[in-house]
């Protein structure tokens, strides 16, 4: 009769360019260091700075076409003419070993997880506002006015995907994006349908 | 594009006797003192120490049958000879009013709720076992060992509905118990489909 999950759950986060995503997923690892932040698997070269398995998983072409023919990815795609790809593999190993486990993707990716796990936890982060977006990504000093906007006409059509997620967390102060995460996770985790196990022999 | 809710929620607690509801009841309304706590009419005479509008709205047996004949009732029952009942009234102007709105209500009682309200968020409250809600009953130091076992029975009867609850919090600890309420009000407070009113000129 415990209420203890058998199983991590599968938790995946989108927002748009700019709105402060991994300030607020620092901010969530840090109050939560149980759970697994998914590192995606890429055919691209590592930038200055970039380390395999913390960035990314850096392979080669061959190793990852090879795991896209074993069916090893839970989504992947190929963007100019490097691949990026979320392994099933390692997700399903934490989640089975009761291990909570992030992944940070964007729109189309979320969509392909969905139709695989649509028990997964769907969160969408949003900016207080459009302007406030604007000033954040002005804010960074690194893209040109042009970029600016082509970032903010992204970020519109990816709103239009919000339906498709349970959740909407305004991430207007960090802290408090970063509780509500948890707040949903806690919320997640009291559902009666993962609880069940606790009722037999009742 | 602010993700204030407009309409409060609805929460419908139920729970075995003796499981410590109300001591969570009292916890919860303490960290939020913005919900509101319903109170049942009933045609019952109170008891020493019960005040009217506070454990009960007590009114007249020809009010309440008035009441039932104006459809005024979320939910009412009759038990030996008195009447008990939840105003659908007052629990609909607060809910507009955007007021969190919280039912201390037992099975039945929360099934009526749920065929008139689907979208009320539906806690169930369970003892960490059997043998500590037996051990909390007979702590009590109230009730015969008949009154203790029909309690008890009465119980696992209940528990077998828990599966039209959306969510299960076991009352280990009164504060844990009151925080993950918290939690999941907060949580439901995210949920896309009350946010959608902020995508409004996205």
């Amino acid at each position: 009769m415990t209420p203890k999950r058998r199983q991590g759950q599968l938790i995946v986060l989108s927002g748009p360019s700019g709105v402060g995503k991994s300030t607020v997923i620092s901010e969530l690892l840090s109050e939560r260091p149980d759970i697994y932040f998914s590192i995606s698997f890429t055919t691209r070269q590592p930038r200055v700075g970039e380390e395999d398995g913390v960035n990314y998983n850096f392979v080669s072409k061959e190793t990852f076409e090879g795991m896209i023919a074993r069916d090893e990815f839970l989504e992947h795609a190929r963007y100019v003419d490097n691949y990026y790809g979320t392994s099933l593999k390692v997700i399903r190993e934490k989640i089975e070993a009761g291990v909570d486990v992030l992944l940070d993707i964007e729109v189309q990716g979320a969509a392909k997880v969905k139709e695989k796990c649509p028990d997964a936890v769907f969160i969408f982060i949003m900016p207080p506002s459009f302007e406030e977006l604007s000033r954040r990504l002005h804010g960074r000093n690194t893209d040109s006015e042009e970029v600016i906007e082509g970032r903010l006409q992204k970020a519109r059509e990816e709103c239009k995907q919000i339906p498709n997620y349970d959740f909407l967390v305004v991430n207007d102060k960090v802290s408090d994006a970063a509780a509500q995460i948890i707040s949903i996770l806690v919320a997640e985790g009291c559902r009666t349908k993962y609880c069940m196990d606790m009722l037999e022999g009742v």
